[in-house]
This record gives structure tokens, sequence and C-alpha cells, in this order.
């Protein structure tokens, strides 16, 4: 466009152009935010860490999010959001290879997206208060009913449900070690996670029916 | 002692005497503290909520510890020494039953010190910066050396840095299942994390020839 010169817009047209710049804009707060939160607690980033990394005033932060808590919250769900829709994929193929395809799919997330994968595990294992929490124990109560549906189980017996909890646990595990080291090839960790889980289905058959029939079915 | 006589008391015994009572007035706070960060964020905790629990003034909290972030730390510390008093007995025995005895003192402490437990897990297992986080990666790195130790392993290749790390994050996970539901027998759960490491080494062998030794001498 020619300096000086507005550009010819009909009426329909500015709006939907205002809308994508403030969501391009909303999205890049939630990206710097992200970063941030990751590689920190919630408590030591400040809103102006926020602005100066978003190249932002922090009156724009506040006029997007109202406060850093709202903007935390943005920032883990946007991770979880992101997260879920990589896993929610159904290619209905025989259990362990769904198991290998969701694995595949997740340490993707891990490898590019290392900072929402940081916020989300910074929440912890032990359940959180707040919207935080919700945020965090809803994806992986989710992971858990996503796994319990790769494997075809409906109503997982204790042991059964220890079980596919220590491997997701195991897993996070794995992704954090990882992204630290990066002395293992990918490849072969998310083969030898799945190994994993039919070795601890193995070690859980001896104490549980129910993961008895299961290993039946997968191996 | 009569009523209205005082005791006699030598020059010596009676700082001593009110050390101890200090000591018990300190230690009430971080245990009512603990009891408090075990089940909410700690943003969620106020010095209030500490001194109403414990039984004691606002003001005395805050000449003990000076503000909440230090009581914090205290509680965390509290609950960091008291594992890992529990897990630094060395027995002498098999590598295996080394580690079902230190499973069966970390379970104690699961079950005699839930608050301290929580408290320490919602650190969470991506690291964390400031004191906290020092304190809480502190104790899963001497948690890792002590297994390390117990399996008579000196340098761990990639592969068996991940088995043991993948392993502690189920045992951990497990602890917050059994508290959540206690539907699972102690004793048998034990024995299975037992048998799961033993199980998840076996999976981990056809990848790395440490843990292939490793398993040998296990078995």
């Amino acid at each position: 466009m020619a300096p000086g010169k507005p550009a010819e817009t009909s009426e329909n047209a500015r709006p939907a152009r205002r809308r994508l710049s403030v969501d391009r804009r909303r999205g890049e707060l939630v990206a710097a935010a992200l970063k941030l939160f990751g590689g920190r607690d919630a408590e030591d980033v400040s809103i102006d860490d926020v602005a100066s990394a978003a190249g932002a005033s922090r009156a724009l932060v506040y006029h997007y999010f109202g406060g850093k808590q709202e903007l935390y919250l943005a920032a883990l769900r946007g991770a979880a959001v992101e997260l879920e829709s990589r896993l929610c994929r159904d290619e209905g193929g025989r259990p362990l290879d769904e198991l290998a395809a969701a694995l595949r799919r997740y340490f993707d997330f891990v490898e590019e997206d290392t900072a929402g994968f940081a916020a989300l595990l910074r929440g912890g294992p032990a359940r959180r208060a707040g919207e935080a929490g919700e945020i965090v124990d809803g994806v992986r109560r989710r992971l858990f009913l996503l796994i319990q549906r790769q494997l075809r189980v409906d109503e997982p017996s204790p042991v059964l449900r220890l079980t596919l909890r220590t491997w997701i646990a195991s897993v996070e595990a794995a992704g954090l070690d990882w992204l630290e080291h990066r002395d293992l090839d990918r490849a072969a960790l998310e083969r030898m996670l799945v190994d994993q889980m039919v070795a601890l289905c193995r070690a859980a058959a001896a104490y549980d029916e129910d993961v008895e029939r299961l290993l039946a079915e997968l191996v």
C-alpha cells in the first residue's frame, strides 16, 4: 500500500481484520507468558516480565487480561488445549499401536512446545486447588481416560487404575528427563515406554485378574 | 511444685528450658503450616490461617518466621528432613530387599506424614526455581542417589538413569493414588512396586547393556 493512501475497505472487512489482530496480539502475549511460566514459578513472573518479553506495554497486558492470574490461567489453558488437541485423534489401530502413536504425538508436544509442557508439569502430581489445579488435573484425567479407551478398558480395577496412573507418571518423568539430557534417541525412548506399559501390566497381573485379562489382549 | 513458690533453678537450667519451649512452639507452628501447605497452594495460605490453626497470634508467627515465605520454607524443609531421615538407614541386605525396606519406610511417611508428603509433591516434577525448588529437587536427587546405592550402581547409563527416574515417579504417583483411594492393601502395593522395578529393568534391558547387567544381579 502506498504511504498516506488509505486502503479501500468495506464496512464488513474492518471488524474482522481488527478481530484478527486482537487475537494475534493476545496470542503473542499468551505465548510470551507461557515461556516465562514454563521456566519459573508463577509467583516469580511479573506482568512487566511478560510485557517486555512480548515487546508490549504493561498497559496492553492489563487491557487484555486484567491481571497476572488471568494471564497465567490463559497460558495454562492454551498449553492444555494444545496437548489435548494433539492427542485426541483416534486412529483405530490395535491398542499398543494406538498407544505408540499417542506417545509420538505426546513427545511432539514435549519437543515443540517445551514451555507448555513445563508449565503443565509445574502443577505437580499432587492435586492443586483453584482454577490452575482444575486445568492441570483435567488434563491428567482426560489423558487417563484416553489411555483407558485405547486399551479398551471400561471400569479399571484398583490395581489396573494404579498401573495406568504410574505409567502416565513415568511418561511425564521421561519427557522431563529427555528435555534435560537429550542423550536418548526419541524414537527408541517412545518404544521403550510402550514396552514399559506391557512390563508394568505383567508385574501387576500377578495381583489382579483384570490386568491379567488386559495383558492377554495386549500381547 | 506448690503454687506461688518459685522452683529452684540453677543459672544454667533456665535458658535450656526456655529454648525447649521456643523449639516446641516453633515446631507447632511449622506443623500447622505444613498441614495447610500440604492441602493448598502456598499462595492460598495466609499467616492468619497458620496462626489460627496453631492457636497462636499473628504476631507470634511473624516473631518466629518473619513472613510467609520463611514459614513455607521451614515447613518444606521439615518434611524433607523427616522423609530423608526415615530413608537413610542402610540395612545391608540384598538390593531388592533393601529397596523393599526403603519402600516400606517411604509409605510409612506417606501414611503418617500425609501433609508433608503432599507439600513436597506439590512442588511438581518440573524443576522449580528458588529455595523451595532447591529443597524439593534436593530430596528427589538424594532419593535417586539412595536407590542408585541400594542397587550398587556407580555411573548410570542414560537408559538406566531414565529407568530409575521413571520408577521414582511411579512410586510418587502410587503414594498419591493410595492416599486418595485407600482401596489397595499397602503391603501388596509395596511388593508390586518392587516387582515393577524389576519389570521396568526387564523392559529397558533390551535397549542397554548396563540395565541388562543390573537385572542379572537383581534376580
